[in-house]
């Protein structure tokens, strides 16, 4: 439960190094992993040659990787063929590892990703967060992020950096959080109130759901608008396989595009936003539920069993949704929407009145609307990949002195 | 009034060449002419010392920018100075020329601009398109480009490309009008309507607006939404100094936004659309004045003399286009909106209500709003423009052989 968060490493990802040898040492671990992890298990001599460097230096670069626990080699590989044989490497199930978290309005999530993309380890914690100062909601945070590193310590990863997914504005600093309306913070840097042994990265949620669709989902287009919704409604523009974060990085609300100019006060300051029509509250109150625990799970049940103010609620968030999303699609002609977050369970109900108000609404083609099959969990995994992903693009700044890789964990 | 546009070029813009040495050359041509153009008039060794090539490899370039009249010499440079004087090379205006056009629902218009950025000749023609098939209209904007062309040849210029703005969603052919509401134009062809001489280039008009205001205005900001109107309402977004096209090419549709989704039907098959609201007619109706010629010129003097029906006409389009800017803004978070086109002119009684919609709306720090100096004229500059930066960027693709530069004009 108190296992320390690895040291932070003199290198951290970011960091710039002049375009010397150094810098090519650095981006040829980058190729080296890249070339594993998209090609599986490869000899040395293969990696060289999909690479086009020399098969010595190549095994210099991957020795680097394996001392550092970035890759592992699997043993001889195709034993049956002329010559020594190679040994197969693969990306280490034992190494770095992205610690992701996530604080939601109604609960506090932390996982471990592993380098091939696996989840070792995880904890949630339910209960309301609204109204609560950040001090102990992050004290609670970081005791689960202190018993995830110790469970995944045991099997031998450890914390390469952290990313906390909020559904809030967040600054381009990425650690302070300018404005989280349903939890009630404002201007709360959390690089002050978050362990500090690794890099810290905090981003709204909504993007995190956005960029985890983008990475897991092998069939994402390159330009899509995802939604995705806790409480409040967010959303990602994702435009040429980039994330659109805007000027000050806020891009992406969704949930305060106003649906009917003169309808019901906004926490935002506005009026009769989408998130007054879509958004859980709004949904459970339209539906005649009270709130609790597992909403979402209540309104998919009721709905299945035909409860008709369940589904005329639900009906008419999507036709709000289907508003919003209009301006959304003639503004920025994306090739699909992605439904993510805790709508995507909802979508059975939900989608036949999105999709008429879509295509009856936008001036050109209809566009496509899918459900991301990552549900609810999108933010929490993009905001682990985003680490994961930090390290496959730079691997020097964790691995670069061998010797201070061998702490960290319980 | 006949005059032929000049003949195509063989190696016409947007044609690959090899990485060759011969891509080199147009690369280096390119770098001499924008060399030039952003430091004013230059000596061949002030060039050089620039782009970091020998003087004498500048020589060839300019020799052949000379040639083919994109560079012109002004005579020696600061004769006073020690050893041989150089002469100063600017670049010509009386070399390859933009030609703009613009196919408005209520007239016609053409220009040419020169390398320099100078309007040079321009022909405009009033009278309504809408419903007109686009045969006989295209067929009067190919005399306009006939008229302006020999104009332009009268002093030395000659066309190096066409490109026509229209009130439309255009295919990604950019040359294909796939639907124009406002004059009833479906899936129109123009590359088989007009002058097939010069590479033409068709965009959508607001996309032209925006481009204008990114070019010629030199404090615009790297992310920004444009608002043009003529009678429809254009948008187009910038995202980072590029204009965002979507996956069709038909972002920017600000114009079909949903304002208030139960009102008026639209065009585009919508209802409510933000053009129903602050789209001219809609604002002719609204203030209780007829159609006609000049209508924006009429609101602006009815409006400063007072006319309180004008005025809260004025004041109910500009709450619309808060709104419907509103979603824009907390979908893009831009530096600033940028009011263009016909509507720029009536500014003063459009912004105090669409400020106040959009400050009190958005989720984020309010949104700058600035008026374009361009005006009504911005998409037609844009369209010229994009002919004169493509002639910058790849100058050999119009002085490739000097033998075939010496024709065109009237």
């Amino acid at each position: 439960m108190t296992a320390p968060l690895h040291e932070a490493h003199p290198s951290s990802p970011g960091r710039r190094l002049p375009d010397t040898q150094q810098g090519m040492r650095r981006r040829n671990l980058s190729r080296v992993l890249h070339t594993v992890n998209a090609e599986g298990p490869l000899s040395r001599a293969a990696v060289a040659s999909r690479i086009g460097l020399t098969r010595a230096a190549v095994s210099t670069l991957v020795d680097e990787l394996i001392r550092s626990g970035l890759l592992e080699e699997l043993g001889p590989e195709r034993p049956g063929r002329v010559g020594r044989p190679g040994s197969a490497l693969a990306l280490s199930g034992r190494g770095p590892a992205g610690i992701g978290a996530e604080v939601g309005v109604d609960h506090l999530a932390v996982c471990a990703v592993d380098l091939r993309g696996e989840v070792r380890a995880r904890a949630v914690r339910h209960g309301t967060n609204r109204g609560r100062s950040p001090e102990p909601v992050l004290r609670e945070l970081t005791r689960l992020i202190r018993q995830v590193v110790a469970e995944a310590a045991k099997e031998g990863l450890r914390p390469a950096g952290l990313a906390v997914a909020v559904p809030g504005l967040v600054a381009r600093d990425a650690r302070t959080v300018v404005r989280a309306p349903n939890l009630d913070w404002h201007d709360t840097d959390l690089g002050a109130l978050l362990p500090d042994e690794v890099p810290l990265t905090v981003d709204n949620e909504a993007n995190f759901g956005g960029l985890a669709e983008l990475w897991l989902n092998e069939t994402a287009p390159r330009d899509f608008v995802h939604v995705s919704a806790e409480i409040g409604i967010g959303g990602a523009v994702v435009v040429d396989g980039r994330l659109l974060r805007g000027t000050h990085g806020f891009a992406g609300e969704l949930g305060h595009v106003p649906v009917r100019p003169e309808g019901p006060a906004c926490a935002c300051g506005g009026r009769g936003c989408l998130e007054q029509y879509a958004g859980e509250e709004a949904v459970l109150r339209a539906a005649g539920l009270e709130p609790g625990e597992d909403r979402v799970g209540l309104l998919a049940e009721r709905a299945a069993q035909g409860d008709e103010n369940v589904r005329r609620a639900l009906r008419d968030a999507g036709t709000a949704l289907g508003i919003a999303l209009t301006g959304a699609v003639n503004l920025l002609d994306p090739e699909a929407v992605v439904l993510g977050g805790a709508l995507s369970g909802l979508a059975p109900w939900l989608l036949p009145s999105l999709e008429r108000e879509l295509a009856r609404r936008t001036a050109g083609p209809a566009c496509a609307v899918s459900v991301s099959r990552l549900g609810s969990e999108g933010p929490l995994l993009g905001a682990a990949h985003s680490v994961v992903r930090a390290v496959m693009d730079d691997p020097a700044a964790v691995s670069g002195t061998g010797a201070a890789l061998g702490g960290g964990g319980a």
